[in-house]
């Protein structure tokens, strides 16, 4: 049984958070926080996945030799700057690690470090250096809305979750915060994601279960095709739950990592329904395929295609652009055994059968379509399978968003 | 020596056209043409490439059959109505080649069909069955325009260019039309393009010319990532410049696969540059690559991502989202060697070098990137191979075209 609780990133037992305004990005406001800092009372069995983008920042590179050891303690994130492709990105990505040490008494390679902003600009390195103290200090058990906020860029709305789940009797807790909005696309979780819980379970065991949630999540949510150079998410595991420690894929795996599952689902739809400028979270639903993996491509190329985003926000049922899109995917597939229907909380209308358009309803496809969250769904009638990915609109307002986002 | 002349798709020796409104869409105002024909007075050796869309619409099966025998004598197309995913599509492809033949006094195997707009809707096709002895009743020697006008959708300018080559002491023209702007994606042609040569060539040699130039033009532009399922590109060559046939890949066909080059690259930049709501033509050279490849690869990741174009539409230089763009393209190549400018006619600016920002002038970026023409320029510093690719920004425009283009 997995129940919802509060608490995000600090639901599980022993995780402390804290979010302050530092002045990463020079000018910006003193009520954004850009400075985040999560610690764990306890050492941590620490799994991460990141992005798939052969121009990877910095700090990617310094987590991933920091976690060499499977181990670590907290997570220290600016925004205002990726600390991507500048001068001085890898030893100012160390000098985070090592700010957050000496501010939290522990070690630089006891920190998982993360970034996002602009790319390209030199980090003001000093202005982290002068605000860890001060994170340091505001590290609290109530922290995680100020972490979650500091993480924020164009994202509208703060990003948080937690369960709760038993295991061996004892209660086990899983919480995240995480940020999305721009860059958002499948291959790597394509975003900042940062998980903590008192679950007692392995290293191995633990980044088994996040790459296979990850997969199943994350990657499958698509804003506008483009994959960052700083996505990253982390697990950390402080087993302060005291359930029986978890070394296999025995029962008690499985329920972890639905539990995980849960949670990367969540922060998934979230970061899709948040995309930038988005005004509709857009699910394509697949069913009927030969395999999961071709349901994957093809619901990813429909939430993919800016004339099927561009028809969403105009709440416009041009399913002939699904179907195109579809087409274009290289996943095979049998256009005229092809069922297209639009649902959402105001109904469901059927538009396409056997690959044909049929008449319908315009007033009810656009009551459908003018919804907060639309699903388009298929048939292919081929197969078992299925899969689900998540999306966005493509408005005005990502345009206006990207047009001038340095300045 | 090309030298361009006027007269369009009507330039060479014993074409007409003629474009005419017939209503295919309901309400569209008759002061649009939506039916274009254009005819030979002799037969053509004939050639075409299509969209490699799963998703094909009727036309283009139909195209293909008609051209199996290598020979055409004209086209017959449509706007307002893409003919694709609608009951009675196939059939009413044919109809429309029937119904050309009957007003010129061919067969129905002698035309090429193709047809552009919504997808899925039940073409009229008795409004073209209508139209069709009015076009033919207009073919003229003057009709380029005219027909050119009546494929355009989105489109808000003609595209049309003819050009003048000499070959064995003979004067050869070959001129086209064609029409682009939403669903533009690499992958074959993705738009239509019909064009004309009075040039005697053999079929074989025509197709062989056709694929080898339409992979280096129309294969490099892309506007939103979209393949729409009708796209078509096909040649006819009527030989009534009575050149030397070509039969070889000899010197004269090299000369005429340039000239067909060239006509395809404006075509494909004018594409380019009037994507849907595009308020710049955007191009990205990739050179010091090791493989030409690698280098298409790269810079069409560039000009197909939408931050990219979202900057270029904001003349922002964020350079950042171009080294990003060629990160997750799939191509290799070391981020450390790379070197970045922005050019156009008030100027060029080295912006990254090795991968790493420079301190640039923000104004002279500006004014560089504010000009109607701009170039993404990437050294790889790798190899000596190369590659230019063809876009455009993203607009507030594009949002508005594509948000209900249905109704």
């Amino acid at each position: 049984m997995i129940k919802e609780i509060d608490g995000g990133v600090c639901a599980a037992k022993g995780f402390q958070a804290s979010g302050v305004h530092c002045g990463v990005k020079a000018n910006s406001s003193p009520e954004k926080n850009d400075l985040a800092l999560i610690l764990s009372q306890r050492e941590c069995a620490a799994a991460g996945v990141y992005t798939l983008n052969r121009v990877k920042a910095a700090p990617i590179y310094v987590t991933m030799d920091h976690l060499e050891d499977g181990t670590a303690w907290g997570v220290v994130a600016n925004s205002g700057n990726a600390n991507a492709c500048c001068p001085m990105s890898h030893e100012n990505a160390e000098l985070m690690c090592a700010a957050a040490a000496q501010a939290t008494g522990r070690e630089p390679g006891d920190f998982i470090v993360a970034s996002t902003g602009v790319i390209g600009q030199t980090i003001n390195i000093a202005a982290i250096q002068v605000g860890l103290p001060d994170a340091a200090a505001k590290l609290s058990p109530e922290g995680s809305d100020a972490a979650a906020r500091a993480i924020m860029t164009t994202d509208t709305v703060k990003k948080e979750i937690a369960v709760s789940l038993t295991l061996g009797g004892k209660e086990v807790r899983i919480g995240a915060i995480a940020k999305g909005s721009g860059m958002i696309h499948p291959n790597m979780g394509t975003m900042l994601c940062f998980i903590t819980t008192d679950c007692a379970i392995t290293h191995e065991m633990l980044e088994d279960a996040l790459r296979q949630v990850v997969m199943h999540t994350f990657n499958r949510v698509t804003v506008d095709g483009d994959t960052s150079t700083n996505d990253t998410c982390v697990v950390l595991a402080n087993g302060m739950a005291e359930n029986p420690l978890i070394e296999w894929m025995d029962d008690d795996y499985a329920a972890f990592k639905d539990a995980l599952a849960y949670v990367c689902r969540h922060l998934a739809r979230a970061i899709a329904g948040d995309g930038e400028g988005a005004s509709r979270l857009v699910t394509c639903k697949m069913v009927g395929a030969r395999s999961e993996e071709s349901a994957e491509r093809l619901a990813k190329a429909v939430v993919g295609s800016a004339l099927v985003k561009a028809a969403m926000f105009g709440a416009d049922a041009n399913w002939g652009r699904v179907l195109c899109a579809m087409g274009y995917s290289k996943a095979p597939f049998r256009p005229e055994h092809v069922d297209i229907s639009f649902e959402s909380e105001a109904g469901s209308i059927l538009v396409c059968k056997q690959g044909d358009g049929l008449d319908f309803d315009e007033d009810l496809a656009k009551n459908i379509l003018t919804q907060k969250e639309i699903v388009i769904a298929v048939d292919l009638h081929e197969g078992e399978d299925s899969a689900e990915c998540w999306g966005c609109d493509l408005t005005y307002d990502y345009v206006k968003i990207n047009g001038d986002y340095r300045t």
